[in-house]
C-alpha cells in the first residue's frame, strides 16, 4: 500500500507507472462513469476507469438486478467490456464511490476478477475528492491463484489419479 | 417460441421486430464478438450482439476465471456494457457459440439481467449457421420477478412487519 | 402451471407428486427456514425447503453480502448444502418469503442451478398463508440447457475444430 | 502468514486458536467434505470444513453448474449452510483439494463471503498430507469492506445527497 494521497506526489514504483495527469484523468473518468450506475436498490454509485497496456481507457458501472446477487459490479463491467473489445493486459484501475470518508475498495470477487489478468497492476481506491489510495492486485489479493495454477499439466496430474 | 428458423422468413411479432436484415447483422455480430471470447478453462466461447432501442449494437463475450464461479457471461457482459455507455432499453440479443447441432440458449442468470430491463424482447438462439430461435425474455423466463416487484412500497409493507 | 391453490386440492401431476401432508409440511419448513435468513441490506428475508428422493428435508435461506453480488439465495443454499451431504436427486422444493400479495418465484440463477439437477422436479412458489403455485423446473426455465449438452463428447467435436 | 506447517508446531496467535488436534481433525473433515464434491466440469474437487463459535464442525464442496459462473465454492457451501443452521460466529475454516505441490487458497469471492462474518478468524489453505498455511480473514483480503461500513447511517449520508 502507498498509502493516503490528497494531491500529493507519490513514489512511482516501476516504470509501468501513470503520471500524476494521466492518474487524475483515470480517477476522473471513474468519477464520470459512476453517473451511468445503474443501482435502484443499494442507491450506491460505483464506477470505475480501466486503463490497458496501450493507454486505452475503458469505463465501467455497477448493474444491480432484482435478484442482488446477478448484479455486476462497476470493476468487472469495466474489465469484461475491455475483454470483449480485444484488451487483456491492463496498466491500472481507478474505482470511485460517493462515500465521503472512505477509499473505496474493490470486492474479493472483483480482485479474482482482476488477478486473472495479472497481479503486477494498480488499483487506484479513490474519494470523490479525487483523493487515493494505490495498491497492487497482488497487495489487494495476497497468496492468490490464477490461470498459472490450472495448468493443463497439473489439471491432467489431478486426472491421472482417477 | 417461434420455432426454428433456418433461412426462411420468420413471422413478424409485432412493430418492435427487427427487418430479416437487421436479424442477419446482429447474429453476424454476435459471430464476430465470439473471436473474443476469454475462454481458457472450458474451450467454449460464446458471443452476443444487443441491439438498443435507438438500434445501436453492443457485443459481449464469456469472460472465464480461474474461480470459475466469478466468470461473466457473453450477454451479461453485452448488457453491462450497454448500461455503462447509458442505455436502458432493448430491442434483442442475438446469442453464438461453436455447438453446431444446438441453438445456443441463455443461462438462468442471463435471464434474469436481461429481465431486469423489461420481459417484452427478444433473444435469437442461434447456430453456427445462423439459423435461429426466437424466443421473448417472458418466454425464458416465466412467472418472473423484476424491478417493479421490489418497489418502495412494497418493501416498506414488509418493513413495517418489524 | 398449476394455478393457484390456496388451501384446495390440487391435481396431482405423476407419481413422484408428494401428498397433500407432505407439501404442507415443506412449505411450513421453507417459512421456519426464513426465520435463518440473513439479509441486513434488503430485508427481504427468503427460506427454501428441499426434499430428496429419499424423501429427506434439507433447508436454507437466503445469505447476503456487503458486496450485494456475492450473496447467496435461499434455494441455492439449499440445494448445495443438500448436495455436499450427498444428495443429487430431488422431488420438490418449497420457497417463502414474507411477500403477502405474490407467490415468490425463484430467480434465474436458482433456476439454472436447480436445473443442474434435473428438469422435471417440482417447485413450489408460496405466500406467507401457505397457498401456492406448483410448477416444474423444466417450465420455469423453458429451452434450457444442462449437464447432457456439455458430454465430453460435444466439447471434444468443438476442440476438435481448433 | 504463519508460514508453512509440515506436521509441526505452529506459533498460536491467539485464544482463539484450535489446539493442534481439533486443526488436524478439521482438516481431516475438509478432506473428507471434498469427496462430496459435484464437479462434472473442472474435476477439481474442493472440501471445507467450518469451526463455528460453539465449536461445531458444517463442511461443504464446491457445486458446479454447465453454466459455469453459476456454480458455489466449497466455502462458500459450508458458510451459508453454517447461517442457515443459526451460525453467524466462526472461528475457522479449513480448505482442501487434490492438488499436491500446493496448498489451495480460497477465491476472491470466498473471501468476500468470509469476511461478511469477521475478519478475525482463521483461514487454512492445506494440501493432501494435511500440511497447511494459516492466514486470517483480514490477511487475505487486506483493506477490505464489510457490513459495517454499509451501516444504516453512511447509506443515509449518500442518500440525503441527492
Ligand atoms: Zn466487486
Ligand atoms: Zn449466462
Ligand atoms: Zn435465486
Ligand atoms: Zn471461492
Amino acid at each position: 500500500m502507498d498509502g493516503v494521497n490528497s494531491g500529493r506526489d507519490t513514489v512511482h514504483r516501476n516504470s509501468g507507472d501513470l503520471s500524476e495527469e494521466m492518474t487524475k484523468n483515470l480517477i476522473l473518468q471513474s468519477q464520470e462513469a459512476k453517473k451511468r450506475s445503474y443501482c435502484p436498490y443499494s442507491k450506491f454509485r460505483v464506477g470505475a476507469a480501466l486503463m490497458t497496456s496501450d493507454n486505452s481507457v475503458i469505463t465501467g458501472c455497477n448493474v444491480e438486478n432484482a435478484s442482488s446477487n446477478l448484479g455486476l459490479c462497476a470493476e468487472r463491467t469495466a474489465i469484461s467490456k475491455a475483454v470483449s473489445e480485444g484488451h487483456k493486459s491492463f496498466k491500472a484501475i481507478a474505482i470511485a464511490s460517493d462515500l465521503c470518508d472512505q477509499f473505496i475498495s474493490p470486492c474479493g470477487g472483483c480482485r479474482q476478477f482482476m488477478r486473472e489478468f495479472g497481479s503486477d497492476w494498480d488499483v487506484y481506491l479513490t474519494k470523490p475528492d479525487s483523493s487515493y489510495i494505490r495498491m497492487t492486485v497482488a497487495e489487494l489479493l495476497p497468496a492468490s491463484f490464477g490461470p498459472e495454477d490450472l495448468s493443463k499439466e497439473k489439471v491432467f496430474n489431478i486426472l491421472n489419479e482417477y
